[in-house]
């Protein structure tokens, strides 16, 4: 079968201290410490075989995430700039949907030609994390498309109890295609869902709320936030199909931070403006700058407000927490999409119409040509790129 | 000015104990047991004057609740039935909006001309209730319409700390009439508000929901619970507009239960089937025969499902708590619409078109007329009437 | 080794349907209705060998459940009266603590001679509700103790993800035979926690709480309640030891609810009077009578209050909801022990000396002398019995 | 009567821009920018008279706070350092106790002869956030002490919604002495229990706390965190009267950070070392220096961990959210003691034993020598300083 496979020359950087798990399986935590001169290809390769408590999923859907774009980039000395866990060589992606093709001897609640698509976050269901519920804190976790093969490829395979059924989605738009690029887009879907009703406890019906940032996860945070009872959404943007998308998605207006620096305005200003001095209930980041654009714009928090933190934060950021102690605010920060039963509900929200995310996809590839979006993707000017099987 | 009011011989049945406040004040708490006769009129009354810390309001539309309906009809001997505190003689009604025509002397905040709605529950703001921010549960409530002069009346009076205002109505409608309407459903909506979102706290976007009866709070239920992020909505009601209204309002489907019974189908098998087998995440209890409807339901809550109880209790309800051992379950009971900023959160659903619960109202009535309606509600056909001035 | 073995004749009662499952494996999902005739010995059974992902534990203690009586007391035509899921032949016991003997192949994390104690509910991980972190709702829970051999025995294995260090209690406790009792009571005080805490919520500190039935699972509620911050406790038991042992435990005040029926005073006039009329914040109901004690404690709860259901409700209890309306209170109801980090949190509570739980052990039998218990706990005199190896 | 007043030049500095109520009132939001060359002395003023919603109060104990010193303490051209509002002429004091002695016309609920204590904040009970239930956030805030006269005085007035009775004080200590001075600790206890129960909605029984600074308002979040279940709490500080108090309230070591810095140990290795690994999950910052303490500490948080912000952060800090995201860990923030009936639950905790926090006392005045408290705090040795009438 073809697959993107992701190579790379095994090359600890002096001072890189592996652990005995990393240099036994190369699955290195920090990737950009590791991994020199990455190549890419679309290779060909064994179909894969599931194991007794496994599926084997025909993959029909798989996005292109920015983590993998972090793998395909790189920065000083040749080494790729993926600052996390990852293996070489490994059938990259994780945000895939596809039919059961076959199933593990021991698989149940399952069947040959359900419409699939699976959580990323393989946590391992043992460790104190997982026995908690906190599967997205697994201590020892897998992840498909890094440390395992993924779904950029004609076939994968997935542990059934990551794997979780959209053939609803088939129902609700009565067309493969669309129900396969939807069922693709569960995985980012469910990572601004987990952060905003998961972690950071949701808000109730009528909250103001700002969205920095509208790539992927910041659309889906704008059409979770409309479906669950924000009545006004102010988003932040520099790119222009983004911001464009960002309107569609339901945002009721969109501002270039760098237009508004330019002007001398501060966001602040702007968002207690636009909402009658009330300011916001929900601050969402997804920009993945929050050290720009969250000390701008604490001052504007309502009383009771939330900071939600999901774009990782690269560098420390400076928080006046003057603005959150007057205000009673908080500030939640959260990764993954596994628990909380929330794969399932981000497949009924689509599947009822409460959400659809698809009109975040803006380019789509066939697998031969997958190595094409990697370099589009750099550009930063899309939202979702997919690759069509 | 013209205002409904509703007088009644003070009869105290014997065995009932009066307080020392009802014995002053004539406020009694169970008005069942104490007015006898009532009459109704259209009567002719002076202006109020608003004090220093009022507001004096023109009345554009007011609601006619069940409440009211309760002090309107009689039961053993010429009692009237309502079972709560009310006050006669008094002007009714305390679902209103209206324009400020005058401000008293110390209060700030607001401006005459401003739309405005209030709410009925008159919290002291002192007692130990009130001071935990629990005022739904003040312990020396005043209701307006029942202790103090409500909203049937060309004016009314109201302390500014109810009053909220609703101009953004009339930008959102364009319509002054459409925005008064709805000002005068914000406090039904906020009853359902207050249940499902402050006591229940609400549910995660997704979920599947049960509504039981749709009346008034009912359908103002459906709208909320559509707007927060259910995914699916079965609603039950023997009332033919009402069930129309249903699905209007957002109901995915209605059954009629004394239909169902006839058939032999057990309530909790259908929601079960309707919802794949997943069961109710959400089970509201809009229909006053909670005795009838939650024994029949609960089996078909889901895991960690909730019980939202709204509609008053008035027989005691056999609950089969196993239903709740085994799922983990909750029920939630509440009373009243204040608090935690509920009105100002439906007043930005209204404004926002998140939701639009003015196609409720199903008939209207002139000032001079009100009594017809009191007349037509006792039918139970209609969802909401209300009079216009 | 040794090992209490229930055994028991299978004849399914006419009209009780057998599903597949229970065909197939004699996990019969309500043993009443097939488990006939039981009996009861101390056979003579080879040691298990512990499975790749399990452990083997040399048991120390173990306690007797109420359920452990109910499989050996039987009801009409000779029929067994445990309403739940049990097997035969099957060895009881899921109250129990012990040493690490062996480890199977691919578990990590312990050693041999760790001591430790174990869930009783054995969730499967894989289905919705464990994915969603509702482990006490897995949809094919296994049973130590019920359908797969429990720790009434010499020797048990577990799978190691169920598996809980009591290290811990040996260094507090400086004493073995100590260390092990409260390991072994970790699971009755882990069904307590997990009601109080997880599935109502907590509370806040300086609460009035009210406990119903002070057996372990009552007793370890008021310990629970009192380490958390609860001001006053007021416990009501028929039991003269159960009821010194509440004093003991935390209680401020027990009252023996057929004493004051006779004396013909109301629970709740009491409990409002002994909580200087604000009411019970927190009504734990483990009594296992809810049907008696709920009614009559409700009109006591106080604005904003909860009543914890714990104990099994195998009647239908007859609320009256209008309690619950006007204070907007809540009732919640659990199973279980397991997720949210239970084990691991009532383990820290005894090892740091918040809870010390074992003066709730009123007995002690050798393995050999086992039988002697089970006919000692039916007369409900005692807390907790409990087998010591 | 006597009284401990405070004055100052009206001496706005250049650049303040003076709201018009600022320039009505004399209430300065930032008394740093206006006040200068501050003159203390105990002066000799009339006895108030309660309005009638008022009661007079004979004061019985005061402390001094961190805030009333920052009045004394002057910084750059001889104004004051505190900055945050106050007014001048005023008379200082809002952590006090007494009896009352005349009761407004209109006060029910109180009686002459009730012991009694009252909130610092005077919240308006009409903005916005007052009728949401957020009153810590009042829009239009009074406070005692500050902006009306306070308690450092023989009498002091104060509307009866803010006082609450402590006569259940006096029934526990059976000392006045005794009963007086915790009554004057309500209120900084009160902004513990308000950071951790209600901003940051507490924690499970067992956690492991961090405490940074054990000044009084560390101190009392020590004795909070174990009434509440904290199972180990790991303090620091660097002062010694106040380190060898925080093993007293409960603390199970306290580190002094310089000295770690000192020996190059860091604070996250060190919390983590004394978890075991498994980190803290509340961390309590009362320090005062948040930018020194919690970036230091952040990345011993342990997963779903909370930061509990209380002291002022006068700084920028600069966290490295990374340590959040992968945590699912959050922070929150809060400011006062009011609402949620904080008060309420602080006085049963204290009346019911569960909390003493009477001991952090190091140093008690008589009235007419108050200014020498001042002195005495400027050097930071002490926990908390009480005037004793």
């Amino acid at each position: 079968m073809k697959a993107v496979l992701f190579e790379a020359e095994y090359a600890p950087r002096e001072g890189y201290r592996l652990t005995e798990r990393e240099e036994t399986t190369h699955k290195i935590r920090n990737g950009s410490q590791v991994w020199r001169n990455p190549s890419f290809s679309v290779a060909d390769l064994p179909i894969p075989e599931p194991k007794s408590d496994e599926v084997l999923i025909e993959v029909k859907a798989c996005g292109y995430c920015g983590s993998d774009v972090h793998c395909y980039e790189t920065g000083t000395e040749g080494y790729v700039v993926y600052p996390a866990t990852v293996a070489a060589p490994i059938v990259l992606g994780h945000e895939f949907s596809g039919v059961i093709k076959k199933l593990g001897s021991s698989v149940t609640g399952f069947r040959v030609g359900d419409l699939v698509t699976a959580e990323e976050m393989q946590w391992c269901g043992e460790c104190k994390a997982c026995r908690s519920g906190l599967v997205n804190q697994c201590r020892t976790i897998e992840e498909i498309g890094f440390t395992v093969n993924g779904g950029m490829a004609e076939y994968t395979t997935c542990k059934a109890r990551y794997v979780w059924k959209i053939n609803d989605l088939l129902t609700r738009y009565g067309d493969e295609d669309k129900a396969f690029e939807a069922g693709a887009m569960v995985e980012p879907t469910g990572v601004a869902y987990n952060a905003i009703f998961n972690e950071a406890g949701g808000f109730r019906p009528g909250a103001f709320a700002v969205v920095f940032g509208t790539g992927p996860i910041g659309l889906c945070s704008i059409a979770l936030l409309r479906a669950a009872g924000a009545t006004r959404i102010i988003a932040f943007e520099v790119g222009k199909t983004r911001a464009e998308l960002a309107g569609r998605f339901g945002a009721d207006m969109v501002f270039d931070p760098v237009a508004l620096a330019r002007e001398g305005r501060a966001l602040s200003d702007l968002i207690l403006e636009e909402t009658d001095g009330e300011g916001a209930d929900v601050l969402v980041e997804a920009s993945g700058v929050p050290a720009l654009v969250l000390p701008a714009s604490t001052p504007s928090l309502a009383m009771d407000g939330k900071v939600v933190q999901i774009g990782r934060a690269p560098r420390p950021v400076k928080l006046d927490l003057e603005d959150f102690i007057v205000r009673g605010a908080t500030l939640s920060a959260s990764i993954g999409h596994s628990g909380f039963g929330t794969f399932g509900n981000v497949i009924r929200l689509m599947a009822a119409g409460n959400i659809d995310v698809t009109p975040a996809i803006t380019g789509r590839y066939k697998l031969e040509n997958a190595l094409e979006g990697f370099e589009r993707l750099g550009s930063r000017e899309d939202a979702k790129l997919m690759i069509r099987m």
